[in-house]
């Protein structure tokens, strides 16, 4: 008999994805599902990105490797135009361009944590943080937060309490899929002093970095001072300039001896997507004004989203400040149950809304049981059809909790 | 102290990349280097590749991503217009488009074996997979040829040799990389049929299939009868069509357990690069004439190099059926030094060669020591001129062997 190994029989399934041949039936049989499942936005991505893809394509005659680290050009160009921008201050040595933010966190993984070693995570987290770790033979320990409290970060006692010897990294993203939850500055500090003391590295997850809806400007990581050493930054083109499908990320540190592995880590792959890389050093160039209206429209929608969800009887949302998401209390027995329930059977004149079950982004058993995380990624109009026929369901729905 | 892990020290750094900075403070220095080291052809990418980017950048509007196992019509395209052209036959289920033919394989290999389990591979053998079987904790077993029976496949026996209950797999690249050798039908099938006998996995990377220079076609472990559970493919198009850059391959298996880890695999990091998905889509439509100059220049190319070696007092080169690349004995103390020595040292007219040393591409000790892998890609003219530089070169290294 042919045997897989226990990887390949163990690794989770995508919750998102579970759920999709029902959105494809729903769809097939001419049901409109609004997606507030995935985090694909609907935003353009900037003409100058797109304007460089045409320029390279006039003259391209061959599609070669470029160097594994990416193209120089790109790296210098992020430094430059983008880390300087926003104060971070780094050196060609500190970059290297990755497979989307993936391959960024993964490869940190790996390098700070062998088999059987612990990462501390705060939940709820990035659901592919516990696909790899489970690839990697790594142990997520959790910090727990509450919903009621908008997830904010527990006393710095609550990481102490999951502390053993075999803990080597605290992997957070900020701001943070899926619950939109932005860390202070206070918070960050607070952190980067754990992970000092306890010598610790600190993998901070920041592609969402250009989707935060405070007035204080979102404070990375990698300006905790002293942390240095610690900070592994993962980071993506792809979110930050709607470039998605790029599939263009990059891994940041100032730790040379993390820098020279995950260069060895890059080699074993080749190299970056060169297409997009060349969209990515056109996205360089994206003005200001993009951003802000990038923004703009998103406070639009997630004030839009929140308020409807909390007027929706026995629904709580607390207000997210980053992402394009938020974590939702539904009065329902089991969010999944209810997600699916949404796509097989509940039509409002013949449409529908998809949502994602929170239980994959959580590793204690049992909380999320009637969370959802629902993406904000479409516009008010949509929006509005959608959180109709989600207070609607919520009415109709059998498993609803009084 | 801060500590990186067992994977993050121990991961071997790329004996191509390794002679990197050499070659470059070389050519800094004004020196003109030839480079025979590395698989990046020059061949212009297909026209219908470039045409089909061109054509997508002008409606372009967002990068969006795509399903994880890439966009359909890509993989309905490869099933009708590449697989099916070359006689294998395949359905929408057995196919996942992957980030280059390095995903393909990696994964494979993640499939198919634990940490401690083992995997068969014949020496020499593509230098990453000693990598990624590093950072898995799989131990490769090694099958040995002989450089002077044109590394041809030695008796089954061999394998059964290197057989324990740890042995989940046999992993082979067909044509070679980086000995050139192109397998016959009759060891494909002799190794289908030991990988049926034991229950093991047969991991067929065929990416240079398009790559052969003998009158026979091409024998794809996909067509061994019997193996259909057994084989899973790992394929590129980046390779095909010269779109090394684009970074785009494919995992094939008939074995639908396979196919669904797999695909699990490949939801985690989410799609696979959405621009190079569009040249290879393009790519599709490549007229077989585009091939056919491809392979007699490469054939051209391959003569004159082999000839040239072969000329060399004290060189043997066999000649190599598949891929651009072959292993030479050159009659040197250690081919890694004489490399180094070619770039920090040597010149003539201010011009040199870079080759890349075969010991990485080898797992047991010492055999290797005096060869080298050769990749003729680069046009007559300038092969002409490097094989010269690396006969005078040879007559006054300091190594040399007697």
């Amino acid at each position: 008999m042919l045997q897989l190994s226990e990887k390949a029989t163990g690794i989770p399934a995508s919750a998102i994805r579970k759920l999709v041949p029902f959105s494809e039936a729903a769809e097939a049989a001419g049901t409109k599902v609004y997606h507030l499942n995935v985090g694909a936005p609907d935003i353009k991505s900037p003409d100058c990105a797109i304007d460089a893809l045409k320029a390279h394509c006039k003259k391209l005659n061959h599609v070669s490797y470029t160097n594994s680290a990416g193209l120089q050009a790109l790296r210098e160009g992020m430094i430059e135009k983008y880390y300087k921008k926003i104060g971070i201050d780094i050196e060609l040595k500190d970059i290297i361009t990755t497979e989307g933010g993936s391959e960024a966190f993964a490869v940190a993984m790996q390098v700070v944590a062998n088999p059987g070693d612990e990462i501390i995570v705060v939940e709820p987290f990035y659901t592919n943080y516990q696909t790899f770790a489970f690839l990697y033979g790594i142990n997520l320990k959790v910090v727990q937060t509450n919903i009621r409290d908008s997830f904010s970060l527990p006393p710095i006692e609550e990481f102490e309490k999951v502390l053993t010897p075999w803990t080597k990294a605290v992997l957070i993203s900020n701001p943070c899929n899926p619950s939109g939850k932005l860390y202070t500055k206070a918070e960050m500090l607070q952190i980067g002093e754990f992970c000092q003391r306890h010598d610790l590295f600190l993998i901070s997850d920041e592609v969402y970095r250009e989707f935060c809806y405070t007035s204080e400007p979102h404070f990375s990581a990698m300006n905790i001072p002293g942390c240095e050493q610690n900070v592994i930054l993962a980071d993506s083109v792809s979110k930050r300039y709607n470039l998605c499908g790029a599939r263009i990320g990059c891994m940041v540190s100032r730790n040379k001896y993390v820098m020279s592995a995950m260069m060895k880590f890059a080699q074993s792959r080749l190299c970056p997507p060169v297409l997009g890389q060349v969209a990515a050093l056109g996205a360089l160039d994206t003005p200001q004004s993009y951003f802000d209206e990038v923004r703009a429209e998103y406070i639009k929608r997630r004030n839009f989203t929140i308020t409807a969800l909390n007027q929706m009887p026995g629904v709580f949302s607390p207000m997210p400040y980053g992402a394009f998401y938020t974590v939702a209390q539904l009065p329902v027995d089991d969010s999944e149950k209810f997600a699916k329930w949404l796509l097989t059977t509940y039509r409002l004149d013949n449409e529908t809304v998809m949502i994602t079950p929170a239980a994959s982004f959580f590793k204690t058993p049992g909380i999320a049981r009637s969370y959802a995380r629902i993406a904000y990624v479409l516009e008010v109009p949509a929006l509005e059809k959608a959180m109709n026929i989600l207070a609607n369901a919520l009415q109709e729905y059998p498993g609803r909790m009084k």
